[in-house]
């Protein structure tokens, strides 16, 4: 196989990109094998702008068609593990949109199931790993280039909303057509970057705001404490109203410190001395002479790296990993495996939001379906 | 009156500092009335460094002497509630060291007491209320310059302390000597300068560490999420371990943003229109069209002031109105009973903490105090 034959699921915005990815040429190892959508206004558009790329309104059609090798999911967000499972099944390959579902239970489901199938690919579109500034900080971590990790801290309001993007679709910023707001839809990508860098916190307590900025009945606003469980602590703030948004991450570390801004620069402070150390040696005079006179490059080195904003190459270099691991095994940047974390991450701060207390993880997962649920009713 | 003759209780650090500053004549309105200190090891210090200056070993002796009009109360924080009603009594002014008190029913007796005495000074030692930048700060907020606040973010880690300071006094962090850490002793300049600028939030949720990084039985790491009851919110950051410490606060609303950074750099951003306006007037494409081409300065005009650092000169300051404030009723930079509102925060933490639930101000008094001396107890 030269070129993997890609099923694309829904042609809106997502998948449209997708589809000109590949026309356009930009993904050397893929071309369209057929596109799917229930909209039937859609098969017009195919003819136009695709031709003599075959149309289906089932996607089990042409799943069966013998026309694609691959899927990618651009559906409604509790539809992503079911289509899946569908491709799977039949040997085809599998590209899930993020998140990975909605609910944990539904997403250990294609996982378990997946993993009866080790010969097909099953992958997760999680673009920003493939964000430079992003992989170079997870090595610094990995390295232990600022020692065991103390405090995280990222506030990540740069995901702007207008109202009139939720008023476009009627199951948009829905219970029942997402599962969810902010949580669900814009911040997956900083909730899978922050757990892959920095790893699953033990325990998670939320406040959100529902419907706190625009005429939505789910979360706009949110701010989460992650207990890691050996002390150290974290804090995760989100909203889609703040259009003077804010993006820095901090990782505080007893060798050191990276703080990234805009998602951009990094500054990395390195410790001289583990911080125990210095803090078992020095007195308070030796305090004061730190901070009155010899100046912070007395107990750290700073360094500061600058990046180029990618946003455009990130989803062309998940589709082309995709394909190269189907063609020759190349290593996967996002395993379809992974993307539980972050469902597991976002479920439980709605959880802890709705009971108000903290939660431990994994989650209570029949409560979380019940207390979603709930609310997928009430919406009706 | 030309000069206020102050009696300073306890020349520690503190005390010792105030002693010269007056000595030196930087407070033009004060003179040094009288010293007191339970060491009597310290009568030997004050006749060489402040000859002819009285020495107490009673402070009740002190405040009856004649020899003084005004108290300063830098002795163990439990004290200082106690020692001004002892001097409000007597008709002699009083000026706190902060926090008023560790617990807010012994602030409530100092301010009940307090405004029975109408014509007596009382005043706090929030000294960085003379900042010059945060007074700034408060005033674009009182002057609507964001509009009305939707989010606070401080994370204040430059309070770094080293072990030799815990072990440098048996008193020193623990639950009997000081009534708390990071929360009682170092923090509570920005847990006041936060509720001053911002307002007191509604409820609180804190997740502490105790003896987190230190050999103390308190505090030295907190993260706090506040809750003002209109849809704002908040996290309040802060530890001794840091030291790298970050010192940034972001205060968002709904016509713009300020960020303080480092207490020294404040970037204010003023949108062209309230936020809720654009929400309800733009679609998605105009979305597309503002972040890929016109830039922020479409949106919003930025302004950066620089200030100077200025430890120094703050305690000068507040010593210096507090005598104008007795001398001819120049208004106090920090009322007395303005110390309640730090003592009931850093108390809401400490309570949410060791219920580990979200706590509503104001708290339970009776509830907060069972819970700290059970762990006076225990230190026993």
């Amino acid at each position: 196989m030269n070129k993997v034959r890609l099923g694309i699921i829904g042609l809106g915005q997502q998948g449209g990109a997708y589809a000109n990815f590949i026309k356009e040429g930009q993904i050397r190892n893929m071309e369209i094998g057929a596109i799917c959508d229930i909209d039937p206004d859609k098969k017009k558009r195919v003819e136009d702008a695709f031709p003599n790329v075959p149309f289906y309104s089932d996607y089990i059609e042409m799943i069966e068609s013998g026309n694609i090798d691959a899927i990618v999911t651009c559906v409604p967000h509790y539809l992503h593990p079911e289509m899946g499972i569908e491709a799977l099944k039949r040997n085809v390959h599998a590209l899930l949109e993020k998140p990975a579902g909605v609910y944990t239970k539904q997403v250990k489901e294609i996982n378990e199931f997946a993993s009866t199938k080790p010969n097909l690919t099953y992958a997760i579109m999680f673009n920003q790993r493939t964000n430079k500034l992003y992989k170079k900080v997870k090595e610094m971590i990995e390295n232990n280039e600022i020692g065991k990790i103390r405090r995280t801290n990222w506030i990540i309001t740069t995901w702007w909303r207008p109202q009139g993007y939720y008023d476009a679709g009627s199951w948009r910023a829905t219970w029942d057509g997402e599962g969810g707001g902010v949580l669900v839809n814009q911040a997956p990508h900083q909730i899978d970057l922050l757990q892959w860098i920095c790893g699953m916190p033990k325990k998670v307590y939320t406040k959100a705001q529902y419907g706190y900025q625009r005429t939505i009945p789910v979360e706009d606003d949110v701010t989460t404490i992650l207990d890691y469980g050996n002390g150290a602590t974290g804090v995760f703030v989100t909203c889609t109203h703040d259009i003077m948004g804010t993006d820095r991450l901090e990782i505080h570390g007893d060798k050191g410190k990276i703080i990234v801004d805009d998602s951009k620069r990094v500054t990395i402070k390195r410790l001289h001395t583990p911080e125990a150390e210095m803090s078992s040696k020095m007195d308070m005079s030796d305090v004061m002479k730190l901070f009155q006179g010899a100046g912070p490059e007395s107990i750290y080195k700073e360094e500061v790296l600058e990046f180029e904003s990618v946003w455009g190459g990130q989803h062309v270099a998940v589709l082309e990993n995709f394909a190269a691991n189907i063609i020759d095994g190349t290593p996967l940047i996002a395993p379809g495996s992974d993307g539980i974390n972050g469902v597991e991450l976002a479920n439980a701060m709605h959880l802890s939001s709705w009971l108000n207390e903290e939660v431990t993880l994994p989650i209570d997962e029949d409560k979380y379906l019940e207390e979603l649920n709930k609310r997928r009713a009430e919406e009706k």
